[in-house]
């Protein structure tokens, strides 16, 4: 059934006037259709029976796609669908969601690709955490380009990432899917990743909008305190720049309230920041559920049908991941003249557009020819993987007894801990084996996935490879330390491998839901650390986690401190390339390593007030390792700085160059950092913030100059008056490798009478 | 030097025509003196030479002196000195002042008075925190008048107490000095503190203007995020109610950012909201040294001139507790045009206004007669003393198979812990032994405090006692536990007292700067707690602290439960009267008891959110023991409850009256707590929140009828608008012991269209 004669399916026309034929055939039914989804979750992958009769299984099917449908919910990536399984569903779906409403519209199909698509089979990349430490942002944005293109080939049009929450509590479960607590960073990170996933004709989905990370006692879905300006200038600018830099077509709202008001029924967030300020002009989706939480949860609406109200109007156009405040619900809200017809055109418009500008209303298949071959686990996607895997670890300390290990020589080696031997510690809650997998053990993973032991083995052919876990992850079974202290004490070098396993399910410690008590390793690992320590084996350290941990104990007692935050399928080799020094390790801190586990909620992002204050609170939240640090097998050394002026206008942009060289005899590459201070503003300011970074490749004794292009609106803040300015006065310029480590600064001063207002 | 013939000495005009009469007579630099004070730290108790003599030594001493003085900061309070030490240098001061400054107007003498008049010598009452958990007003009413009067009588002008401060964080330091986590429980007790001090002619401070207690991390000074309806619903109204049902004179400022803003330099908070919304009339002084903070810690000004031009101008009338930023910095601000002089005499006249109040311009003596022989720990404030003491103190859980025990019995008593032996640990951070005399160790307390030990042994005169430190409150010692193990084992029943010792100084766990990592017992308590309950001797564990610790780990394993706050000179004879039941438990909490060590930040007041989420998040905030919780020897039932109407207008008074009945056979005060659920509101509320309580004494199987009078204001909130409203629709109000466990409960309507706005 196809409508080629209706205007809105003229390709010829524009396509807002495509969207208002379309629009102007629509009952409200059908209108109100388009705003809502469909969830078939006809999960057993044994069933082989045709699809057909598996949805006639599903409870009011025909009435819930009579009028039409706006999104599909994640069509592969509910059960362990192979490409070909997943393709054939997903188009079996697209025809009957078209031949099931009068006008043929097709819906929106919708998957998580947080960690890579998150379908059985496909890719599981490092996690997004790991992007941000690459601070590489052509690196990130190639990724989402093959994610995109993976997508894109099965037929799906709309991705649910990138995360750009700025983590104000690392107890929180989803740091892990975060690009770190810096707003720059999440910012220029996730705009990259955006521009590759829109570049492949992906909708990218912000989210969370906004201040999802900073929750009561990092408890997910708790109450959110936050005033505007801290909202304004930490938790808003890296959607903003997502936007205007990345282009993203989609914002998904965040589950919970701030200061009392629900992000979902917030009109303030939703209209008038993103719709009026910034312009926004794509849809914005609900994070699944939210709709119906305003109801049973927030209780700001009677029932779910009032929820349907409020979130509309609100500015909540698509309701995920199934349709309970919209529909048939919503239908009678605005006959019964609660609702404006208006509002739902309105967002009616923006799914319609959509639907057009991915041509959904040409005469074109529904899902590409070919999905059904798509190969989700290329040689290309695990090239980016491993790339991205490699420029994200951490080297965090080493005393250079035993990093590098050099693979030519035959010695003991005693590799222990939860992560060494289970490839899915090397895998983020979102990716699929993590999220779904866990209810179909009998399907296995689904891809090729090392574990760290066996990326050890071929990474060191010649050494005595004893291996024992130690301890789980989780739980409180402690019996296997012994046996790992044993090992440890007749190794030459201990290799210990603790951190999080992501999930919810199976004792996960990280991961949506996981959220920490504290900062202590999870279980009984730090028993298991404590114990290797007490032989004297010198012990290289590797955390393989989600989020930071407390690592003061043992930075002192350790040869060697590595972070890894989860580095996906191609995890294994490249940790046990840094070990060896096959790769030179690059990767940088998004996020502190805090020193204590109880120094919690935390941020870098401090006024002086909120550092170490002698004399004012015993408690000191100076971290083990600061924001941005990571160390390298090279000696790099920063030689000079200066600016192109002395003075900028208020909207100007500062020139700053850096010099930096390599003193050590192999190729480097430097994150070279530049950070801002404040010394007198007319509200408190962090103590420092990014304002540049730089991946700089350097061979050994190379020197080169860095140039970074400032806008003075990265020195910009929201004011007393509420409005976001850029003050004139002095800014002091810092570079160096980390936050705390800064050797070379300058001054300058922003003129321009009053501060420019935004 | 008297000016009798001076209008501003004239009693018979009316003041305002005084402080216009004297305010026109004041130079610019006169005036400005007002606004400063002076802090003579002569500290050396051991010094005999004349005060004059020593004030010689003071530098610039003559300068400081000579264009008059605002306040004089703690002439009692900074050294040990006696009554008579203390009226002898205040007199000598005051007379320095009066003839060092040409119009001859005295200062106003300030002092601490937290747990009491901060001096050498003077009763310190229970901790703010116990004064709370008696839910008494009446009784806190009398015991501030007392400390009043003996205030009063001293010649000091200004207490500054009460701390209104809303419980955000258990870990803050200062908790101990809070009236608790619920915003109306803290209004009626510090209204009714304010009260009993300005009854007694003493001026009450209201600190701290506000947000301080929910600092990131519960770091003292630490920013605070937080939004303008937390900050309106939660933090503000006890202030509110402090005023207009107690009718303080004065307010100080909060040392923390709010969301950026210092709140010595809120201009929103110490003009708008106080003096515009509320129509404050008195004075904001700030908290010591908080002036020169805006340039030295927040960085919003250049210098401490410019911090002292910001500061005045937010609405700092006076700079304490020296003068850094006023004085003859704000001289020179108000010379050079950065401050309006009209500014200047605002400030002035309020202080002046203040001292013509207190008759400090009239004839009489600068300090009254017989200053020197005030018993400042009389009969009379020992009674009061133990009476807060016993209404305080908690009974959490009991098996009933150790408490009451009978002091008739003889037994093996094992006396257990650091807070047993050790009078200190019975007072809080600002009582003058803990807050000053560990300067002076020679000095010993100064007065007569029982410790828990010796409270013991006089109420158990037939008892075996056998006392063991076991532990000290802090530190890494746990040398002392396997003896304590010992003596437990040997015993019948063991009394196992652990918890704080208040102050910086000396190993302090609790108090201003004593933040806490973490809920659980410092020190190595917990593992004296651990050692003596594997001894299986039956214990009964009491906490005697400054903060509530998380004891989920002990509730079921424990004979009994016992929580005191910090409880004073009386305290000991008070919690052994509690065991052995000659005072029937009648404390209720006035901060939840948490379960885990970790669920930090925390609040009672959640909304569904905030609470534990099953399939939402791993963690679980549910208390071992919910706010308001505390039994006694007695069984009281909640019999009925009922409303006088259904609906209420949203300008109403709600009618409530419940009744009891002891059902025990004993005497017992009830704490009937009267909490409000809003089903459904416009933004997320609490689940609940308390609006109402009553004492109610109840006589061995005698039954009573309690009547509340709940104004609909109760149910208010800050809406959607920014303003604060009584919105229309269903409210639960739910009744009984403590907020999780409410048997009685009736819902009624409000109505009236629109919702009131205030």
């Amino acid at each position: 059934m196809t409508f080629v004669n209706e205007p809105w399916r003229d390709r010829g026309r524009p396509s807002a006037e495509r969207v208002e034929a379309l629009l102007a055939e629509m009952t409200l039914e059908e209108k109100v259709a388009q705003l809502g989804s469909v969830w078939i979750q006809t999960d057993d992958p044994g069933n082989v029976a045709p699809l057909q009769d598996r949805f006639a299984a599903v409870e009011g099917l025909e009435e819930r796609l009579r009028d039409g449908v706006g999104h599909l919910t994640r069509v592969y990536g509910t059960a362990p669908l192979s490409a070909a399984e997943g393709a054939a569903r997903l188009r079996e779906l697209q025809e009957l969601v078209v031949t099931s409403n009068r006008l043929g519209v097709p819906a929106i199909a919708h998957e998580e690709c947080l960690t890579g698509f998150a379908t059985f089979g496909a890719t599981a990349y490092p996690t997004p955490l790991a992007w941000a430490a690459t601070f590489d942002p052509g690196l990130v944005e190639r990724m989402a380009a093959a994610i995109g293109d993976d997508l894109r080939a099965a037929g799906v049009h709309q991705g649910l990432s990138p995360v750009l929450d700025v983590v104000r509590d690392y107890r929180w479960g989803r740091v892990e899917e975060t690009l770190g607590e810096d707003p720059y960073l999440v910012g220029k990170i996730g705009a990259a990743y955006v521009r590759g996933l829109e570049g492949a004709g992906v909708i990218a989905t912000l989210k969370h909008f906004a201040g999802y990370a900073a929750s009561r006692a990092a408890r997910n879905h708790a109450p959110v305190s936050i005033g505007p300006r801290e909202l304004a200038d930490v938790i808003l600018p890296p959607f903003e720049v997502a936007l205007r830099e990345g282009g993203a077509r989609s914002v998904m709202n965040s589950y919970t309230d701030l200061d009392g008001v629900p992000a979902a029924a917030s009109a303030d967030l939703l209209r008038r920041v993103l719709r009026d300020e910034w312009g926004f002009e794509g849809t914005v989706v609900s994070d699944y559920w939210s709709v119906p939480f305003l109801a049973s949860m927030h209780r700001v609406a009677e029932d779910v049908a009032a929820a349907g109200a409020i979130a509309l109007s609100a500015g909540i156009d698509v309701e995920l991941p199934d349709t309970r405040g919209y529909g048939r619900n919503l239908v009678e809200q605005v006959k019964a003249g609660h609702v404006d017809e208006a509002l739902v055109d309105e967002s009616v418009r923006r799914v319609l557009r959509q639907k057009i500008d991915l041509g959904l209303l040409d005469d074109a298949p529904l899902v590409p020819d070919g999905a059904e071959d798509v190969d989700l686990d290329s040689a290309r996607n695990r090239e980016l993987a491993a790339e991205v895997a490699e420029r994200s670890i951490v080297l965090l300390a080493n005393t250079g007894r035993a990093l590098p290990v050099d693979p030519l020589v035959t010695r003991r080696l005693a590799v222990i801990g939860p992560c060494a031997g289970d490839p899915r510690t090397l895998m983020g809650c979102y990716s699929f084996p993590n999220h779904v997998l866990d209810r179909f053990p009998e399907r296995g993973m689904g891809l090729p996935v090392a574990s760290i032991l066996e990326g050890l083995t071929a990474e060191f052919p010649h050494a005595d490879v004893r291996h024992c876990l130690g301890a789980e992850v989780s739980g409180d079974d402690a019996s296997g330390i012994p046996e790992a202290a044993g090992v440890a004490a007749q190794a030459d070098l201990v290799l210990l491998f603790v951190g999080d396993r992501a999930g919810m399910f199976g004792g996960g410690t990280s991961g949506e839901g996981c959220d920490a008590a504290d900062l202590r390793l999870p279980g009984r690992q730090a028993d298991l650390v404590e114990a290797v320590l007490a032989t004297g084996t010198p012990t290289v350290l590797v955390v393989v986690s989600g989020r930071p941990y407390a690592l003061g104990a043992y930075q002192d007692r350790v040869a060697a401190l590595v972070q890894a935050f989860f580095p996906g399928v191609e995890g294994a080799a490249a940790v046990a390339g840094v070990l060896s020094g096959r790769v030179n390790p690059s990767g940088r801190l998004p996020v502190q390593i805090p020193h204590s586990p109880f120094v919690n909620p935390s941020t870098y992002l401090q006024p002086p007030l909120g550092r170490k204050a002698e004399g004012i609170t015993v408690l000191d939240p100076t971290p083990a390792f600061p924001f941005g640090h990571g160390l390298s097998y090279a000696a790099i050394t920063y030689e000079a700085m200066r600016t192109s002026q002395a003075e900028y206008g208020t909207d100007g942009t500062v020139e700053v160059r850096v010099s930096v060289r390599n003193d050590g005899d192999r190729r480097a590459e430097e994150v070279v950092q530049l950070y801002a201070t404040d010394p007198v503003a007319q509200v408190a300011r962090p103590a420092q913030w990014l304002v540049g970074f730089a991946r700089v490749p350097l061979e050994a004794g190379e020197s080169r100059e860095v140039a970074f292009e400032v806008p003075a609106e990265a020195f910009s803040f929201t004011g007393l008056g509420g409005r976001r300015l850029v003050e004139p006065g002095e800014i002091v310029l810092s570079c160096g490798p980390s936050a705390a480590d800064l050797p070379l600064s300058a001054s300058i001063r922003l003129v321009g009478h009053p501060g420019k207002e935004f």
